[in-house]
């Protein structure tokens, strides 16, 4: 057998999880624009926000300065039942595409949410709690969020209520089987349990509901019931700051390997696992300490960094939420229905959209049929079926191998395989059966999406 | 933080994967019975065997005195992909019991197939390979065996085909899909492939199918086509062999912790994890170095061992595989509609129920409502999704850990957590739903497939 000095799985000792979380932004020069108020333009302060989020993560949200963040220990004890994660060299993938490159992943799926997500919703939970809180609402589409909060929720004994686009809600009974079994409520929206869902309901008698309409319903279920907020699973800083467990941990395991990598690479729906995983990488960039060629991935069909305009603009197509500063396509901008729906959001982290603007990162968009190709090539040589959205940091994984192999360059590639897909069979039976589609928008459907860009620019 | 000494997760480092399977075998006074051929009565030999079997699978199967089988190097390099798989103590499930006992479970769901069953997989899939064959071919109902078997041929390149239970084919098109994702030929049978599915299907023309059509349709596709062979995914002595790894892992993490579990508890259906996770343990136990309390587990709706009886019996409900001496409820024996479909077989692997018969292990039935609520109780505090069959485990280990509150004991429990339950999100419903049911069978039942046992009694 052969003796590899690097093994295929490396795993941190549980007394090596991070303790602290890291605040990229307290490295950055230039640091992301603040969060307006849409009404009055000006930047929303604690506040505003308490009313709708928990103090302590208001607190992190506007936190530019603070390096670090002490993880509380009730949160590191959660962690301990499924991280650290586990940072695989992926052996069989290299010798499939017979290239000199040395692939990694950071593999964030061996929990029952599938993905990263639950870093993030276990310490909104724990701040809920820690508040004194009943519960919380949040909305969700693919279920992925949904389902981790429900997990933190059940551990916690927080109540979980969650507003499920109908479409997803019908067409992923299992997804909602998992939250319910978390002992989650979970609604479809839109739903006649508040004002906003019957006023939609009465316009749109037969609407299958959309994020920007559940959204709504969270936040006003979250505002308008004491001891209630509401929590979001990505775009915010608050989540980055969570996610950045991931690089901590993808940093601390290649420390130990002795190894450096070259390229790092994410997909970018709002960006919590992308700014979770590069986050000390990119804290070093900042410093001028090293440096790492860093790679967005987003899909063709929703291609906010590489097509879309750096402008405030709303999170929600609802148009309620706060304004951002961020590469965006336009909060009406419709994406077309591409398999990997943790990324059709038309915005990004504004942290992230900063660092792109300032040159700190690179960004690609890639095509449905393309990416299910590296997917199904990942799956049969590494034995895990990725989730679509990870597999936009796969097909952009493979893409810089074959390149080593044109050029003989034995580059250390990292990626973030963010989560599993086994909630995303519908979309693999698709293209087993050869019927999957590409979608590009066209120059003018990206006109009307900027059209409805609010014309305020601070 | 409380700093536990054990810590949640014990991972044996990759070197530390046992390099050889244990036959339990070799340490029984009495062995198991030999596989008769049902048409002249007589134990089969290899001769007969190898038409349908991998050569080297044979040896394995009829080797009853072989301690240790050498794991050859490529499968071991597949082993590393998902394995070690954790020793997980679970701390967050006894503060939920509040009870004495320390609870340990060996987590085998890890990988896309959901279960342990890939542990026999590349196994078999690696001799068929070795030995210039061009595929395997097999049968599945729940769909695990299949796509196991479906993950190692396409590692290996190995051409497999799978006659999947045409109802499950039907119910079960997620399970479907992982495995064409894999490059597996799915056929639902009966079908009008093989003379055995089409003379079934003008018998039966609406008929949704069985296991024991499945194996047969499996087989003579095997026997007809040079270069195949049939691989099986319980019950059989060389499954239990290379599940051995199981239990080897578990007991060098145990020795690592300087931890001896008091009571075993797995799940039993055809017997492959079971006989697995209790190998190195029974060894001790047969040699006379260690007690232990052994538990298996099974559905009260399909109870072989406790109350089925210990006699020659066909495996398949067909009637064309070999005789075994098993506990059994007679190959006719139609088990209600469990949710559990691994556990829903009639009879039992050989070596078990020779073991049980011998005294060295208990056996208990337990309801299907009753394993849902231990299911749902595990998954809130430990935060993982199980599959029905190992909550079966779940259920016995949690009433142990009771028992242990009533008395004070602080008693080591280990049991296997044989796999996921994400595509067993049906049962949940039904369960969430308040719409589950429970069935035992009366001895009416019981004697009527009692009444199907061939004449044989060697």
């Amino acid at each position: 057998m052969s003796e590899n000095k690097v093994p295929y799985k490396t795993y941190l000792e549980e007394n090596e999880i991070p303790k602290a979380w890291y605040n990229l932004r307290a490295d950055m020069k230039v640091k992301p624009a603040p969060l307006l108020n849409p009404g009055t333009g000006k930047p929303l302060t604690a506040e505003e926000l308490t009313p709708i989020f928990c103090e302590e993560l208001v607190k992190q949200e506007l936190d530019n300065d603070t390096a670090y963040f002490p993880i509380p220990d009730d949160i590191l004890e959660f962690y301990k039942m499924y991280r650290p994660s586990p940072l695989v060299r992926a052996y069989c993938l290299e010798k499939v595409l017979d290239t000199p490159a040395k692939i990694y992943y950071k593999f964030e799926g061996n929990n029952t949410s599938g993905s990263h997500k639950l870093n993030s919703a276990i310490a909104q939970a724990f701040y809920a709690k820690k508040q004194g809180l009943k519960g919380v609402t949040t909305e969700t589409g693919a279920g992925q969020w949904g389902t981790a909060l429900s997990m933190a929720c059940a551990y916690l004994g927080l109540d979980c209520k969650v507003f499920m686009v109908k479409i997803s809600y019908e067409q992923k009974p299992f997804r909602r089987e998992v939250m319910r079994t978390y002992g989650a409520s979970v609604t479809p929206s839109p739903s006649m349990e508040t004002e906003v869902g019957r006023k939609i309901l009465a316009e749109h008698p037969g609407t299958t509901g959309s994020l920007g309409c559940a959204i709504s319903e969270a936040v006003e279920v979250a505002t308008k019931n004491p001891g209630y907020r509401y929590v979001l699973g990505s775009v915010l800083n608050q989540v980055l700051l969570h996610q950045s467990i991931i690089g901590l941990e993808t940093k601390a395991a290649f420390d130990k390997l002795g190894v450096k990598p070259d390229i790092i690479i994410g997909c970018a729906g709002g960006g919590s696992n992308l700014g979770g995983l590069i986050a000390p990488f990119m804290g070093e960039k900042l410093r001028g300490e090293a440096d790492y060629r860093i790679i967005a991935v987003e899909p063709a069909s929703c291609p906010s960094f590489t097509r879309g305009k750096f402008a405030y603009d709303f999170c929600d197509t609802g148009m309620i939420c706060p304004l951002a500063k961020m590469y965006t396509l336009g909060s009406g901008f419709i994406p077309s229905p591409n398999h990997a729906g943790g990324l059709r959001f038309h915005g990004m982290s504004t942290t992230l959209s900063q660092l792109y603007h300032d040159g700190f990162m690179e960004a690609r968009a890639v095509e449905q049929t393309s990416v299910f190709e590296a997917a199904e090539l990942f799956a049969r040589s590494e034995g895990l079926l990725p989730a679509p959205e990870s597999s936009h940091a796969i097909r952009a994984a493979i893409d810089e191998a074959l390149r080593c192999k044109e050029t003989g360059e034995e580059k250390n590639i990292l990626f973030g395989l963010t989560g599993t897909g086994y909630f995303d069979l519908k979309a693999y039976e698709q293209y087993n059966d050869g019927k999957m589609t590409d979608y590009i928008p066209t120059d003018e459907d990206l006109a009307k999406g900027f059209a409805g860009l609010p014309k305020i620019d601070a």
